[in-house]
């Protein structure tokens, strides 16, 4: 990745995992977090003390996701469910495609330019974590 | 790979890649366009400007999956809800199967000798294209 | 991807593909030959009639290779041997990593924005082919 | 998880990898640096602007490697040449065992409780920047 405008810096990605973290710790719920670039490559993580290990893998796919489509995966969980229009996306990209809420893109100047990725708790637990981290951007 | 009437060259996958293009421009809508062979082994991929990078691999196994099945994903997709004969059917083969519209197989002679698999839009634009795409083998 | 003078346009991927094209008709040996944006995402392949299937991968894997760490896959070859630096590189990624000679970097202003692969013949012929395409950038 | 005394915590984690960075940045080299517990599951990673792509997987997977086998990558990287008792060690935990140099155990109390992982350079540098990382713990 170019590490410019076009994309997410390191530095970029540590303000949008440390307003993610400080929401998480506001709900009381430990988190994985993941920031990915414009290529749908990691940038950083972190895993909070007490946060599920499963969802190291989840926070880091949910982020590759939403900028391989270029939407929310709380969005595409509504047309992944059975009988819409994408029901089976779930096992393509050799598994990386998270269906549940927690991932949204990153825009600059009306271009996405990367993605976050949050999982640790509900669904809505993990969908506020990642607003809150999408807002320092 | 036979290179003749028996399966798909890649003059010919040129040439379905370009209809399925147009199409993608008349609809507005970027796409990821594949052609594959007699023995679904992928003879053309293309990438339009601004298409997801999430369809990539999608776009390639939707063409894989019409020639493995002998028909259009849009018609495995029925069969392959919940309930049906063939729910179940999109972990086989490594996660190589699409169960949703976009793949369409190509045939010559009555014999099936390919297949196109498009993927970046909404489902009824997927198939559209790859239904263009068909239309000019 | 951004899509911009910052990555690999389809149309910069065709004029690549056209340019490798010609030279492995030159040279009398079908190849694979395949793009990748600055993502390390694939933007075009083409399988010329009678390449190997096998190389369809390794031509993709290639191009993914030299975006991966920035160099041809040439000089990776050497120091990925037994004993060298690199040696056990070719598991990492999940198997994408090809120590071979064919893939190449493409810069533009000073930057790598994208990398080509080839596949399909002797090592240095995979390597002619693959400089002719990057010429054409 | 344990996050406490027998593992690594988050803050653990962060202070090695910035120790990591700042090596990093002292030698002029950009780094994917990654930290794992004691379970080898990861608990921090960060891609420094300009590092390799390729090296996100190595770098969580060097330190994977230290951890499941408790030595560094270095030393093993000598027992699994060809012909050395671990030749073939590689290809083993699905592609996540990492043998060349860049990562290290954590000790605390004389016990192993996590690893540092370290790619985007040389061999040397790889592993200078992980002992700078180590060393901060």
């Amino acid at each position: 990745m170019t590490n410019d405008k076009h994309s997410v810096s390191l530095d970029d990605a540590r303000r949008i995992l440390a307003a993610g973290e400080a929401k998480a710790n506001a709900i009381g719920q430990p988190m994985n977090l993941a920031v990915v670039d414009a290529g749908g490559n990691l940038v950083a993580h972190i895993r909070m003390d007490g946060a599920w290990i499963g969802s190291i893998d989840i926070s880091i796919n949910k982020a590759f996701t939403a900028r391989a489509f270029n939407l929310s995966t709380k969005s595409l969980a509504q047309s992944a469910q059975p009988g819409e229009q994408y029901y089976g996306i779930h096992v393509s990209n050799g598994g990386r495609i998270m269906i549940f809420a927690g991932g949204i893109p990153l825009q600059r100047d009306g271009q996405i330019v990367g993605a976050v990725g949050v999982s640790g708790g509900s669904g809505e637990q993990d969908q506020a974590v990642a607003e809150a981290a999408v807002a320092a951007f």
